[in-house]
């Protein structure tokens, strides 16, 4: 599908661009592109040949139109908060940013709904929401930057996710802007819509098969009120357990957190949040809604958590003590960064009830490859972040981290997990499609891409890999076992 | 994209099918495709070459091989209670039925999850979970009959849909069929997958991008409590009015259902179901979850109730009582058929709010058309269900409602809705896809049912109308305004 830039017209494209876009918003000096060149996974970078900020829907159609028509590849982004390197720029394409975009258009009242421009940053909405009693649900670790178009072009996730759905289950609607310039519309208020799913396809395509030019979220009611419990193990297994009993037992928490010792005693050296140094893990969870209600789930869950051998359940016994403790959580990724010149952090999925052994697994693989791994996560939706941790100075030291990375994600795949929760595949996971998907699989993924972008311009070689690559990271993949 | 059966090869086709399938399997004579020429929706049949009843997934396979690679169109379907002529058979084409796969596979009570062949019947599900304390939660009133896998094609719906969502959202897992015999495996037990999300896109395709061989849902922890409420309102624009308001105070009912006059006069002579005569609209509601939690909610609905004029406000007494005030909501159907020699139900969807201004537009395009018009619906959802009645022996009669049924559901979509909540577009409402949606969408659909269906082979003829067939149709009812 590289058939992109065919007569080296890129020059005849930017004399149109900047025809076309103030000068402040059309960049292409090299000082100026620096800060663009990669997203939040900076190891992978490029310099793109121009970037467009883009501050209506109109200019989004203009610069898709013109690349389009140069057949010249585009890479959109927001607040460029993206942890896979979905947005890392094209050295021959056009970076169209949208983070500037940042107007909410509309709160709706009545249909509990609120319109927004895509650079509109994902906390923003909440705190204005909040006037009406509203909040919006998924909250990505990095809410207070990351804008609501780069949560549906990653499908975002978040700590409240398990209760409230990922992105794709709290956006209604959306307007999209296709390779040629077309704007397409897709949802609305109502819960069905008819045709095929185009509005959930949108979510988690990377920007592969449109930008995202407009989209109405579905707003919560706040909670009456929110409970928190901490609860210590003596094993990870034991912790594991527990996290998958509660959700059998029928009690969807608002948060089920996870924690192991490394990030226990990391993160109260600190921040002092209050845990005990002794767990081998924590389980931080959230119960929300009614005041009864919570009562009756903390009853049900406090008995789970006892039943599963928990050596401590705690109740936070005021606002400030809840706090502290979510500020640990928090807190976790600077406090591990404190005791590491390096680390990276993974983010794969597990079926909840494999939680106990996929650790242990990932403990292994580590030794093996002489590195050490810390985690905190998502238990609750059985989406792991291990965080290994490293010396870039070594000079190995980045192999054996991609070595282990490589190995903890094909075995999530082994049993019966997948390669991403929230952080999106871009160009981070792009070979573990291969593992992932079998052929038949992706040649349908690209026959979908094919259709809405006839001419692979718009974020090439991110997210789908050919056939033919597929099947050269299966071979590679195989000697090395 | 016409060009199956361009050899008209469909005797070669027939008698390698007859060498494959068992004599019993394959139908060909007249009176053995009777009962398969329509599905609910009797007014749409046509008959097909030929029925496959399928009792394997590959035989599937081979069924949807033998047709693409002989260029015949291949239509299939489950129990057939689809209600839009989604599964009207194509009259050159073979009707595949995947009824007779009827197995429950396996349940996971550790994922809370059960994989099933797609001819298991809807309400079978949940009679097997309950053993282990599980339910599946989208229950469509054909419930007893209708499949799993014709669900999953119609995106079916349901009273309990409000709370728990669609099929979409209770679909973990697919196995697809492809038109040229692939089988694709999408989703498993994790939150998020990785790729384009077909799995989302499958559901309400109506079989256009594949055949849906097995699925697995997510299966529900049942409530230790459900608590019913009924209130009368002197006007349905008052009840419309506490429907929005209750779902606005935060609360989400397991169930929220709409009844008129009409509805309830019917309902009442035919089963004694328990309802106000003098009401002019009735709500239904159903509160579920740990008993304090249902108390906390209760009260609230009843205060909501109150504040938006319910004359009076009932909370079933026991059992008993709550069953027979169901039995009368799922009876005003056939209530209604006792009444008048025929009916016509449509399905529409319109934004919560504007219930009350669409019910009454309703009122009005009947009166024009001579006709009564009946309601029953989700309103909670927004998704009306107007019963059209009428006497089938007046020469015009069938036109008036047709032209009823196109006005209201152009209507629902003027006021931000949809011309379909949970039945589907099939045949019914091909000519309203073009007014739901302009060319730009209209176009894309097509790119995408091409990508998956390239030769046009799957279910030609429905879902999404040609552009050519969208131009014509707004030019027509341009004129008829």
């Amino acid at each position: 599908m590289e058939n992109y830039d065919v007569n080296n017209n890129s020059s005849q494209l930017l004399h149109k661009l900047r025809q076309l876009l103030p000068r402040e918003r059309l960049l292409t000096e090299r000082e100026q592109l620096a800060p663009f060149e990669s997203d939040a996974l900076p190891v992978y970078c490029e310099r793109p040949l121009a970037v467009a900020l883009a501050e209506s829907e109109e200019e989004i159609v203009t610069v898709a139109r013109l690349c389009g028509e140069h057949r010249v590849p585009l890479v959109s982004r927001g607040a460029g908060t993206g942890l896979s390197a979905g947005a890392k720029p094209h050295g021959r394409g056009i970076l169209l940013v949208t983070a500037p975009m940042d107007r909410i258009l509309a709160i709706n009242t009545h249909s509990l709904t609120a319109r927004l421009q895509p650079g509109v940053p994902n906390l923003q909405i909440s705190q204005v929401a909040v006037r009406h009693g509203l909040f919006y649900a998924p909250d990505p670790s990095s809410q207070i930057a990351c804008s609501i178009g780069g949560n549906v072009a990653e499908n975002a996730g978040g700590v409240h996710c398990l209760k409230y759905g990922v992105t794709v289950h709290n956006v209604v609607g959306l307007r999209l802007v296709t390779w040629d310039g077309e704007i397409l519309t897709f949802g609305g208020e109502c819960l069905a819509q008819p045709g095929y799913d185009l509005l959930a396809l949108v979510h988690g395509s990377e920007g592969c098969l449109g930008i995202v030019s407009e989209i109405t979220v579905k707003l919560t009611r706040v909670p009456a009120e929110t409970r928190t419990l901490m609860a210590d193990f003596a094993s990870i297994g034991a912790a594991a357990d527990a996290v998958s009993a509660i959700v059998r037992a029928g009690v969807v928490p608002a948060a089920l957190e996870m924690m192991d010792a490394l990030v226990i005693s990391a993160t109260e050296a600190f921040c002092q949040a209050g845990y005990d140094l002794d767990a081998a893990a924590i389980l931080l969870i959230d119960l929300d809604g009614d005041p009864l209600e919570v009562d009756a789930e903390a009853a049900l869950v406090e008995a789970v958590l006892r039943k599963f051998q928990a050596t401590r359940v705690q109740r936070a016994q005021d606002e400030d003590q809840r706090q502290r403790w979510w500020k640990g959580r928090k807190s976790a990724f600077p406090a591990i960064g404190r005791l590491v010149p390096d680390y990276y952090c993974i983010d794969g999925t597990v079926p909840r009830h494999r939680i106990g052994d996929v650790l242990q697994a990932i403990a292994e693989f580590a030794e093996g490859y002489r590195l050490r791994v810390a985690n905190v996560f998502h238990a609750g939706d059985g989406n792991l972040h291990p965080i290994i941790m490293f010396d870039g100075r070594e000079p190995d030291a980045l192999e054996r981290v991609e070595a282990l990375a490589a190995d903890i994600l094909e075995y999530c795949i082994q049993v019966g997990g997948t390669i991403t929760g929230e952080h999106g595949v871009g160009t981070e996971k792009f070979n573990q499609m291969a593992i992932q998907f079998g052929d038949a699989e992706i040649e349908q993924f690209l026959a979908v891409k094919n259709a809405l972008d006839p001419h692979g311009l718009l974020n090439p070689d991110k997210l789908i890999p050919s056939l033919a690559h597929c099947r050269e990271y299966r071979v590679l993949r195989k000697k090395h076992d």
